[in-house]
């Protein structure tokens, strides 16, 4: 048995359900499949191809293990970073999370396995961020709700033909959305024509009464959600419970037999459109030759490259040279985790590289690799420290002069601090954005030994890392990055590959900044600004984030020219070609994530500051130059909610701004839409 | 030249206007009237009697000096203690906000001059608690925004027909309220009658095009006002700007000149109905014996005391005892800073009797007081240091050695600490709720010595005051006093004066936690427990506030007992009425403010966890008992916003608690609503 198995008998004798489930976080959750980046590094790598990719071997390999539906992707966009499910997101952006769960469900699907696409609706900005059995009640207006956070869902079900949702816990304006016919019915069936299954999230039903008090017990629960559009109910209670509720709601009248034939319609459906009706049954014998193949691994390891984030860089301390050095001081809770690398939404058994199983392969024939921990994730006294820090105890003393005594030993320090379960994930959320337990002191005493210090963040959401921004000179963002983190990783510091990820999310300098994501509408943040008036601002409150949605550095550098748009003066129903030259004018290769944001001048409803309208990653040599060309349809990308809730498109001036992250913009236009 | 008139012309000179306004913060906007304590600190006093008298006083004072309306009270419901505002609010409580808002319209209006109240609408809970030039896109659902944020609007315009509003400068759910015919016509004048004026906040109008983008310009901007219902704008602009608008609007045909009859009718009914057409003038001679008046003062003074919350008290450490006291030291920014008594919106040159002078007069005959003020307000790197701790540079160690210094010497230590203009107001929201600057280390630093050492925190919003609380035995909110603040609080700590405050806002114990006010839907937070499930909770988070809504200690005890609710199962249009018997079971004289939590069981809409729909303070001598009497109107006081968006009342259980603090319940009954 293994430390991965072993973890795992530890966490089912907790209860907690792990292993065989239909879910399909960071690949399938099935102990040998493929084990990708969390959905948030796969956000950071802005590839559409490379999720489509990671979308069709995870149904590959589902299908193959006599999987038929997968709950992938997660859509939820996520607004609050204290929210625990953050990590499991692919960004705060809606545009970006739509695009990727797209790629995602025609991923999946492509290989005959549905795709049940989640939470919906509405579930990513809990009452102040909270989790576990609050996880509702988000504070949000109408407009936001739709333009931001359902979105990606609308795509999913209008562009991908996702065959499956799961219904979420929460309410939404006090209506529950596991018992609402708007969200269920009118919304999805309706507006968004969708023809699948709608499961529960677990004990979603229960919750109608014993959490939101819509309902007087089980069976009114039952009904309310039968009514509504629920199909399935998931739960970890027999299947009796549910089955005897919609008897006894029949009985009474509370459901009509029409309403439960059309619910088992919806299922039937879809198992008809999978073929499970003509071939139930897969060969047992053909899955080893199918899941985690070598090509497959070979996808793993891009996408945890690829979602490595370049934050800092100051005098070209990265790439490492490995020639150069004798002693490499390994540090940090995350440096040799297994358990920060899965998750128990998805594959836990696939061999795991850790960013020192890692760094001591590529290292091996040429530096020795020292490690001592240094801190753990969290410390004694977690979340309470969160808000009343103490100074180390007497073991985490211990731990932390470890470390010191080997820094002193090495010729640098690669510290790789951020989370793992149980900072991070599902019923993980925070009441702060600093890293958890000693973990910033732990960098703080490496950086006071004098010697270099790289910092390797693998977390699972945005960290206020003000002190380390300031004071250590290379920054990389890794995420948790799967099978391949370690190998990832070393080939980033040490040169091997360029690192060309962007944030998908804001890191705000501090958790009391927050609601702090893009896109905000017109003036709501004003914070860019220090400028101090007579109503004056900047003067009583840290208005910037430390670092942009949409920014990462490169050991190479871009320049960026040419724009152009065309036509200058379209029609709505007309494309619009927008393009701009991108140039490589450093010495390595690497890649650049162009993005396109638009902003509507002027309209009926207050507009977004500016909104994310395209993004292409490409790969450029030393001295190469592309055209990168976007295309914009206005029924699709311009389109607003008017002030009678109707979607529309309204004519008028736009702003066009490429930018190499979302404040640093690169090239300006402008077209004027007609009627 | 007093120092408070040399601040007010060094703020003058910094283009800032102050002094005579239409302003009627903590008092008329008038240097010599009556200052009485913020608005949050009368929230704090949970007595409708005492702001009537507030009111009456204003609006007497008003009236003499020739104002004809006066822009107050501010009726937003704080919800996000960041917010620089907060301290103009009653507080976070729907039901309390509204109750103490009727109460001051009547004060005022009942002396002939128009109460203008703000800041309509959804204007206290800007994205992210910005303020300055953002203060805009409230984040909040739509049921929120009317059962939270609009209900003191509806009661003072419904129940105490206040004449005038003010439309605020944000937008909700993408509809600026300056522009919107929903908020200044549908809502205001169709459901709640409102037959007064609009004046919009300044610059509101501006504000449509140069910060929302819904307007092209000035004159698009003006059109869009008018039509949707303001009829004055208010502006340091030069009127002509206005006019000329108005006249392009008329020329052009954006605006009908029936609309425009239609905004100057609403202003002149106001002023016939104020008499202005038959005595437009005033006595000047006659003022000096209106304004400030013995009784004014007395009232101020009584206010003062009232608004003291007891937020600690270990080992009965309040009251001090002056006889045994040979030396007090009072240290901290407020101990003697006029600034922290004024408001630029209120009276300014009243005397001010600051807690130092206060403490002096109190003691003069019993102990040496020393002071030194130890720290500032803010820190040299403020409100950098609010992310980024520093430890004090040399002029602040400075200061702070002083207070070293003296509390050796000492033998009790009074630290007052909070905020002033610099720290809280309009324009002042921050980034977190710790003290601002080294004002924690001051007390820190005390408590090193080994003195006794008591906190009064003087702020103007929740205060996450972990350590403080931890370690120090006595802790009072004193909020901004008025004038008579420092005899207020050496009446308090020497135990002639109990305290009965409770708070009006929720401290939470991190900023990490908001939004964390009252009331909010089942489930919402489901916080107070600590138990961990297979989707836990209170693993990784703060889960309870430090100090809850209603919560306030005593130097006396009290005991509860006999609730009674009767009718058992009242009507819809029956009135029910809940009583409960309370007796000072204690050794001193004091006040109790009793608390009626009313929660819907069951609903078709998710409902409120609990709602306050009662509150009394009641004066008890050591063993005596009284009766407190608490009417519920189901039409009034049980109305939801139904699925359909119609305010309504649902027939069935309703559970009734009594209680010393939304968490400490001491009664419970039970009635259930029949049809």
């Amino acid at each position: 048995m293994n430390e991965v198995q072993r973890w795992f008998l530890e966490e089912t004798r907790l209860g907690i359900p792990v292993d065989f489930t239909n879910e399909g976080i960071r690949g399938l959750a099935h102990p040998y499949a493929t084990n990708f980046p969390s959905q948030l590094g796969l956000g950071a790598a802005f590839d559409r191809d490379l999720v489509r990719r990671v979308g069709e071997i995870t149904g590959q390999e589902g299908r193959a293990l006599g999987y038929t539906n997968i709950y992938s992707p997660i859509l939820d966009v996520v607004r609050d970073p204290r929210w625990g499910r953050t990590e499991e997101c692919y960004g705060e952006e809606p545009y970006l999370v739509g695009e990727l769960g797209v790629q995602q469900v025609l991923g999946l699907q492509s290989q005959g396995v549905a795709a049940t696409v989640k939470h919906y609706a509405a579930y990513s900005t809990p009452h102040g961020g909270r989790d576990g059995n609050a996880r509702t009640d988000p504070q949000i207006p109408f407009r936001d709700m739709h333009e931001i956070l359902m979105e990606p869902f609308r795509k999913a079900f209008m562009e991908a033909h996702a065959m499956g949702t799961m219904s979420s816990y929460n309410s939404y304006n006090g209506e529950p959305v596991t018992g609402s016919s708007y969200f269920l019915n009118d919304l999805l069936r309706g507006e968004y024509g969708f023809k699948g299954y709608v499961v529960s999230d677990s004990g979603a039903v229960t919750r109608l009464h014993r959490q939101h008090d819509v309902a007087k017990d089980f069976n009114a629960a039952t009904a309310m959600a039968v009514n509504a559009g629920l199909n399935v109910r998931t739960s970890f209670k027999p299947m009796s419970q549910y089955v005897n509720a919609l008897r006894v709601g029949l009985r009474r009248g509370m459901i009509e037999e029409a309403v439960v034939d059309a619910r088992v319609r919806d299922v039937l459906r879809v198992k008809f459109a999978l073929g499970l009706f003509d071939a139930p049954y897969v060969d047992p014998q053909a899955a080893p030759a199918i899941v985690r193949t070598q090509a497959s691994q070979a996808v793993a390891l891009e996408a945890a490259r690829k979602s490595i984030v370049l934050l800092k860089n100051d005098n070209h301390t990265l790439p490492l040279d490995s020639k150069r050095l004798k002693t490499v001081l390994v540090t940090g809770p995350v440096a040799d985790d297994y358990r920060a690398l899965v998750n128990r939404y998805g594959p836990m058994k696939s061999d795991l590289v850790t960013p020192l199983t890692g760094l001591k392969a590529y290292l091996k024939d040429d530096a020795e690799v020292l490690y001592a921990k240094g801190a753990d994730f969290t410390d004694a006294r977690f979340p309470e420290s969160d808000v009343f820090k103490l100074n180390p105890n007497a073991a985490e003393k211990k731990m932390l002069d470890e470390a010191i005594a080997l820094a002193q030993k090495s010729d640098v320090i690669i510290a790789v601090v951020g989370d793992d379960h149980s900072t991070v994930g599902e019923a993980r959320s925070r009441t702060t954005l600093d890293l958890p337990g000693h973990q910033e002191l732990l960098v703080r005493e490496m950086v006071k030994t004098g010697k270099p210090v790289i910092v390797v963040l693998m977390g699972g959401r945005a960290a206020s890392i003000n002190w380390i921004d300031r004071y250590v000179p290379g920054i990389l963002a890794a995420w948790h990055g799967g099978e391949a983190s370690g190998t990832a990783l070393a080939e980033v510091l040490f040169g091997d590959y360029n690192p060309g990820g962007k944030l998908p999310i804001t890191f705000p300098r501090s958790v009391g900044q927050i609601p702090m994501a893009v896109p905000y509408r017109s003036g709501a943040w004003s914070g860019q600004s220090k400028k101090v008036d007579p109503n004056g601002f900047g003067s009583t409150r840290a208005v910037d984030p430390l670092y942009s949605f949409g920014y990462g550095l490169s050991y190479t550098q871009f320049e960026y020219g040419g724009v152009k748009v065309e036509p200058a003066k379209p029609r709505i129903e007309q494309s619009i070609t927008v393009s701009c030259r991108v140039k490589n004018v450093g010495q390595r290769a690497g890649d650049e994530v162009v993005q396109l944001y638009v902003k509507d001048v002027l309209a009926s409803i207050v507009p977004f500051e500016q909104v994310l309208r395209g993004f292409e990653r490409v790969s450029l040599k030393p001295g190469e130059s592309k055209t990168v060309q976007f295309t914009i349809n206005p029924m699709r990308d311009l389109k607003m909610m008017d002030i009678n809730n109707k979607w529309g498109v309204e004519p008028g001036d736009f702003d066009v701004r490429i930018g190499a992250s979302s404040t640093d913009i690169k090239q300006r236009a402008q077209f004027t839409l007609v009627n």
